[in-house]
């Protein structure tokens, strides 16, 4: 128990990632909202004077720097610690909200942030170390154990029966046939990301790992995953009210990460139960944080934007890839932040 | 980490304790609901024929095993470990209430179950162990140590403040004066319970402590600290909706709980940082689901229960002493059984 020293470096590089992307969502949002009132046109209606806006483009580089310290924390602790932290940039979305956008907090809204701030404490004191990894190779070869193997099978026979037979039947009925392909190949991405962070990291310090094929594998592996995930999400989120599907979502895809990340990392050999019980109590505790400011935000929602807001499949909408950390942002000008933040949607179209 | 085995008698006890009150609360009330269709008299309105109804009396056998069985658990294990495990009662209540009297449980106070699930698997793994104590000598020394003599005295200056300044001035508005009087002196009932519980369990065990005039002292202060405490509850309760007044109660006297108990038994010497951070945040994660279970209990109570339940100052509401854990049961029928839960009130008058 404690924090070990790589651990910390990954906590803090989660931290920032957390508060650079839940600051980056209400800066866009402030500079969508000053593009419309200088040209009259909003995004969601087609406008691209946003583009205009200094601030508009301010968020969108605090977003990428968030997103590269995700991507960076990765590469320092195992994903049991980094997945559940990125609960944090909700709350920071939140708490700016009520503050900057003057959208009024539910109270049961700070009760949430309450319990993913407990929960994330609990989870980063009892994260176990990340094992040291000197080589692409060690990586290859704890994904080829056949533990992980049956897993990464299953996920593959799951995600083949999701889109081939449930798709076609109950896709546009039953929420979880898409956000169930999103979240198996979300865990994928986040294992092959976390190989890949951890590649460049190792070819940063000098010992280059770009002459190994396993590298460009991964590269293969994060791409495939990465698209997958991102046609069934927009699929997921044209079909569903984003408040059925975020929660959804979010609780599906961090559990499968952490599946993946156990079974694959090995993160809870040489734990002691008491911390194993504790870190999935704490993990348990964020999600259902975050679930309690997902329903909670729905609470005081202001009419204008549920207005603006009642078409999920205008064309508008669309999706893009923005790094490698398994999530995707895409975006819909007319949603309020805190709703924005939980699929870290943006403007990027 | 890890349960201790007299911890585990401790963990038993309390979770037998939440069993058998959250049940009486529910055996009760299908008690007075049977006595109501039989009779046509509401006790709530006056009737006593609740006392004919054997189901009646069977739920307050109930109550008292599980009072009884808090008592011996506060003799086995640390104050911080069995004061947060009192809220499963809350939730063995909200379930059965779901199930026998069919009164739907809403989503988020599911999700609240779950919390103080979690919260409470956090705090029995990281509670201390009970420090072995052989005579009530040792107790009274502990409770005469110069630090905890400064928390009962800056105790008793508050209470003193708050029953002689703030009481006549805005007792009545705000609902911080009385529930501040009760958790207050609640924080020293339960260390006098457990001095006296411990004493109880050591005559049993063939050491009497009966001939000792501290077993006796710690007699007194439970009882005075109770009356107080049970006066000013009451006072509360008639003042303002008991759904404002049970959680502020709660989280206060829970909170200061385990304060006194860490200053009195020093719970906390010889435990971990980690560990000490992780049973406080645990602790936050019951209360945060106690909140969520009260506040979201308000949505779909039932609206007949409501309209009886209008005048809280009615002349049917008695508060009685039931045992000394520091915690009241007194009396309304009109009541959900979550509600009457949150205070353990019962029917005794």
């Amino acid at each position: 128990m404690g924090i070990y020293e790589d651990n910390l470096k990954g906590v803090i590089l989660a931290l920032l990632s957390s508060g650079f992307i839940g600051a980056s969502f209400i800066i866009k949002k402030k500079g969508l909202r000053r593009a419309a009132a200088a040209y009259g046109v909003r995004a969601g209606v087609g406008g691209y004077y946003y583009l205009l806006e200094p601030l508009w483009w301010f968020g969108m580089i605090t977003m990428i720097v968030g997103e590269a310290a995700n991507f960076i924390a990765y590469a320092f602790a195992p994903a049991v610690l980094v997945t559940p932290l990125g609960a944090l940039s909700i709350i920071v979305s939140a708490i700016l909200a009520h503050f900057i956008l003057k959208e009024k907090l539910h109270h049961l809204g700070i009760l949430g942030c309450v319990m993913c701030i407990a929960g994330s404490v609990i989870v980063v004191i009892h994260a176990p170390p990340e094992h040291p990894i000197t080589s692409v190779l060690e990586i290859w070869s704890m994904a080829t154990q056949p533990a992980f193997l049956v897993y990464v099978g299953s996920v593959i026979v799951w995600v083949f029966i999701l889109v081939f037979h449930f798709s076609p039947r109950c896709g546009h009925t039953n929420v979880l046939v898409f956000t169930g392909i999103c979240s198996l190949m979300g865990s994928l991405s986040v294992m092959s990301v976390k190989a890949l962070g951890t590649s460049l990291k190792l070819t940063f310090e000098g010992k280059n790992q770009l002459i190994y094929p396993e590298t460009w594998f991964f590269v293969l592996v994060v791409a495939t995953c990465v698209i997958t995930q991102m046609n069934y999400l927009n699929k997921a989120l044209d079909t569903f009210n984003t408040t059925v599907v975020s929660p959804i979502y979010y609780v599906m895809f961090t559990t499968l990460t952490i599946l993946a990340s156990v079974i694959m990392f090995k993160d809870w050999d040489g734990q002691s139960g008491g911390a194993i019980v504790s870190e999935i109590c704490g993990f348990i505790v964020v999600l259902s944080g975050t679930i309690l400011l997902h329903v909670t935000k729905d609470f005081e929602r202001s009419p204008s934007f549920r207005v603006s807001n009642s078409s999920p499949s205008s064309p508008t909408l669309s999706v893009r890839l923005c790094s490698g950390n398994g999530e995707f942002k895409f975006t819909e000008d007319a949603v309020s932040p805190s709703e924005a933040i939980c699929l870290r949607r943006q403007e990027l179209y």
